[in-house]
């Protein structure tokens, strides 16, 4: 949107009410809760309440040993994971966002084939691309959980080092698979079928009597990995954090490949005062139920289908092509999307602020006069 | 060293005298010139300078987007990488570090044989590892030069894509591979033979006649790679940010199994405002040429046998077990090594500050007392 255009806009107007002072200035400069040139980013399922004020401490505090490589800074980020999770610092394994642990256990464990659902999050199944292993994506059930019983079928018809990904809740359509039904699979699964346990959105969904985390399978069992990020629930997309969890020995052989210093000084500062801010979950949790109840009242007072959302984001259905709805959105100051095929008469929303999702609505409302949802 | 132990040595006590105000908080407060603890840190070939002051304001200013998707912030980076190299954004990759970048191109090109230099930058060894790849290790020449003879009749003898690493200057020798010689062997090498050069510590060895960069392979020759890193000269060795020029076919190719979202946001941020500040690697190169003199001084006064250097450190010869050599500096609140074997009778120092290794050299006179050097 050029600047002009901008201020011609309801969405400037609505920007500029913001908070009762109008400063041009403050507006045009990013903040965590919107870009340098105004616009609010509802694609990426990020933390809209910004880091937390401890990590940005930590990371002014921190400048001075930028030079130095991060060894002695991710030390003890793992020592309080490994506390936080009940488990030894030798069942943790650090990476450069959840993205790159996921990597490192494809390219190591998923040695004859990898099984995931479709839609899930595309990563994992990207990693396989290049080494040539054949990737199995399994429909989700009509109510978006993961199909288990056909993941389980593609998998007992393979032989040799299977790997199955769950991403649970899942990306992109915000819904949980039954834990229970998930601990029945591991319990039963061979040795050599390995359960990569995306558990990015893990604090957003356990308020679900269904939902539970895969944890408690690693101290005994070497197949089951365990994935978590400091990119949702603790804001820090931009710092690149994240980290398995799983049996030592399975730690141990992917260890002896991750990539060498793979976590960076400031993310390593700022992620052990986001454990220490014992204000931050809870924060999080509160502010993005809050954030959902607004956009899912809007869509039920328009009658837009909406899935059930456990995350920080949701799928709705929308009217026509989803490019056109998404270039319109960004024609209006909001960055939403992107397609997940075959789900094409779906957008996808991220919640920012409950204050941004309230104008939000206001732009669902003119969506729905001119027949865009 | 605890800290009474550190009250009591004399190098506490030259700590304490610098600059001429003894103030005992910013003594064991840490600084980009040494660790919380007051020790110095010779061992990483770190910059003591710390990173760029306009590399500290953009972090500060860059913590408002912490906590969104570092893409926005790493695309200036390219283009500024693109432009100071006369090359165009796609010939550029970006890494967690020039660690990551050389992982990347292991798995990918080195599908038969991997040969590099002995000793040398360790890291490139270990990613093959994994995949089962086999490594052919060339001892150095006797002038500390890589035998690009013997490396080129191992190549030979291979079929099949082979991939050659060549580290220069090379890590931890300090010592240039004639840049003439290696034209000569890029120059009539086959299409699978790939190059991968790491130039981590080019601009140290401008300065060297013998000595320039394989940039100019990289418009025709896909097969030859240039790899660069932040943490030297930039001084951003906590931040993990390094890159690749390479031919954009080759770029291309390893970009496809590159973990997302792989450069961190205030890497991002740091890079660009360093990239923009001019004096930097000027202020670098010049700090660094005069601590190496002090250094080679003391050595020369000392009589110990010293390599040329080239970089931001060097190798001497030591008396005695290197282990022992390695924690006796360290009960002196000095950090070096680590053991790069065969070189197993000397010492790898990376340079602090001048005034810095002139306290060093006081350590070396008292070692030469105790017959350890």
């Amino acid at each position: 949107m050029e600047r002009r255009d901008f201020f011609q806009s309801g969405f400037a107007a609505g920007l500029l009410g913001l908070g009762g002072t109008a400063v041009l200035p403050s507006v045009l400069s990013a903040s965590p809760r919107r870009l340098a040139d105004g616009s609010v980013r509802l694609s990426s399922n990020e933390n809209p309440l910004g880091i937390s004020p401890a990590a940005r401490t930590a990371i002014v505090e921190g400048l001075d040993l930028a030079n130095r490589y991060p060894g002695a800074s991710k030390a003890p980020v793992v020592d309080a994971l490994a506390a936080k999770h009940g488990v030894a610092p030798k069942n943790i394994l650090m990476g450069n966002g959840s993205t790159e642990v996921n990597q490192m256990f494809v390219q190591l464990f998923a040695r004859v084939r990898l099984v995931t659902a479709h839609p899930t999050y595309e990563d994992v199944g990207r990693y396989a691309a290049p080494f040539a292993l054949p990737v199995t994506q399994v429909p989700l059930r009509a109510d978006y959980s993961h199909d288990l019983d056909r993941m389980k079928e593609v998998v007992d018809r393979s032989s040799g080092p299977t790997m199955v990904y769950i991403c649970n809740p899942n990306n992109p359509t915000a819904t949980v698979t039954s834990s229970a039904e998930i601990d029945s699979w591991i319990a039963s699964a061979p040795d050599n079928v390995y359960f990569l346990m995306d558990e990015a959105y893990y604090e957003y969904a356990e308020e679900d009597p269904s939902y539970w985390s895969a944890l408690k399978w690693v101290p005994d069992n070497p197949n089951v990995i365990v994935v978590r990020t400091f990119s949702k629930i603790f804001g820090m997309a931009g710092m690149r954090l994240g980290y398995a969890v799983a049996h030592e020995d399975t730690i141990g052989r992917v260890g002896a490949i991750a990539s060498y210093n793979n976590t960076n000084h400031f993310a390593c500062v700022a992620a052990l005062a986001s454990l220490q801010d014992d204000a931050l979950v809870e924060r999080s949790v509160d502010v993005n139920a809050r954030a959902r109840s607004v956009l899912e009242d809007a869509l039920d007072e328009l009658d837009i289908e909406r899935l059930p959302s456990r995350t920080n984001f949701l799928m709705h259905r929308i009217q026509g092509d989803l490019r056109s709805y998404i270039d319109r959105m960004k024609e209006r100051g909001w960055l939403v999307g992107r397609p997940f095929p075959p789900m094409l008469s779906y957008n996808r929303v991220s919640f920012a602020l409950p204050e941004d999702m309230a104008r939000f609505a206001e732009t669902l409302r003119d969506f729905r006069s001119h027949g865009y949802v």
